[in-house]
């Protein structure tokens, strides 16, 4: 059997999210369908993590075994002509036999896009979220460098029923590690792009929700509602309730990649 | 009563078109539920001419009729607010009373995408027409070229169903002209911009489908298949038969910007 990795973009308005579910668009059963109608052969494709409904993706990274000699340029080419137009294979390379998505990524990057100007076009409506409001940029990101290093990020996980579900899953299925909170921030900074804010953070992983809650946080610290070193308090907390800010909305977020040994 | 004018920008791909039809969304219908819950007035907004479902506006002008003493930048949020982000006003002013957005129209400029790289990015699947094959752009521009000036563009109109559809629906109604499809094209030329080729068009009126039917033949054009000189016999045959062209697909296509005296 061979190991197929490959590189994924998508729009993630389009579907409900990574994880295939019965009857709904998601991103690993429209990839599944299309391996089926390949090379007639039933795989779910492993990913480097589970995207939520919304979420954008310019290089997650799954993978798939097949049987099939077909070659790595005819199945980048095969999946695209069978995959929606709103879910596109960059790459597709043969990998070692050991090689898994989630396991084996040694860090990943996100970013985060705000519209900052008052009507924002509505060809970037499912692309950003739009924020036209005041916002001290300057204490933002003082805010997001408070992040960096190995933090418990439990103050920034998803609310308790979502994990709660998660555990139960990650328990049932042998292909998930038991959750652990500890994740290590490579950087975190704002950054302007013409009329967008743009958060972009690398680590070694992420919770569930927990690029939107830091998102959520940043923004209370530029409209001043919370002073940035707050930030130190809720990470020391690790609790969800003691973060007073907002899961920010999904469709500013992007998956921008995932680096490998 | 006031004579309200709008430029509205909007991505086509989630509309039924322009034209207001019971039970589908569409950019008129919307438009008209927006102003009703604004001002509690039950009003057809005017346009400067149709978009057909997919296509896209940044620039189309529309306009209504109000008793409400609602100031013009209070319309703009109130809008605004109203509408999916999918719709957006730019602008609002108040016009005289005998200003009408698709009579007092002196020209129209369109604009048509095509992606040119072999996978076309998925956040631009809705807003391009994706054409990764060999295409000679130079005699692709010598054809858009022979179309500037006056002509009957009976052979880029819509096909007979449609247009005897069109001319029955402005029989009936006392705000649509008789067609005549004679038009003045002032601009026709394509030009390039990082991965993509585009077509821009400028003209006093456009008929039915007429943009996407000239791209239609513009793609023969650079395939090799037709000949550019063969543009003018198929406008001399004012036949859409004679045209061997396809329409080309809505997604590419965007109403830029309408000009008033």
């Amino acid at each position: 059997m061979r190991n197929i990795k490959l590189v994924l973009a998508y729009d993630g308005g389009d579907f409900n999210g990574w994880q295939v579910q019965p009857g709904l668009p998601t991103i690993q059963g429209s990839l599944a369908e299309a391996i089926l109608r390949m090379s007639g052969e039933q795989v779910l494709p492993r990913g480097s993590g589970r995207t939520d409904a919304g979420v954008h993706a310019l290089g997650q990274v799954a993978s798939f075994t097949t049987g099939s000699p077909i070659p790595v340029p005819n199945i980048l080419v095969a999946l695209n002509d069978l995959l929606p137009a709103s879910i596109r294979v960059l790459e597709v390379q043969e990998a070692p036999a050991e090689f898994h998505p989630r396991r084996s990524a040694r860090a990943k990057t996100y970013r985060y896009r705000m519209y900052r100007e008052a009507i924002c076009p509505p060809f970037l409506a499912r692309y950003v979220c739009h924020h036209p409001y005041a916002l001290e940029e300057g204490a933002m990101q003082e805010a997001a460098r408070l992040v960096v290093g190995e933090h418990d990020f439990t103050s920034f996980a998803a609310v308790d029923a979502e994990r709660a579900e998660r555990m139960r899953q990650a328990q049932e299925n042998a292909d998930e590690d038991a959750p652990n909170n500890v994740r290590r921030i490579f950087s975190s900074a704002f950054s302007r792009e013409a009329a967008e804010l743009i958060y972009t953070v690398r680590g070694n992983g992420f919770l569930h929700h927990m690029v939107r809650n830091l998102v959520g946080l940043f923004l209370l610290v530029g409209k001043g509602t919370v002073a940035a070193d707050e930030v130190r308090r809720v990470l020391q907390a690790r609790d969800r309730s003691a973060n007073p800010g907002a899961t920010a909305p999904a469709s500013g977020l992007y998956l921008v990649s995932v680096e490998y040994g």
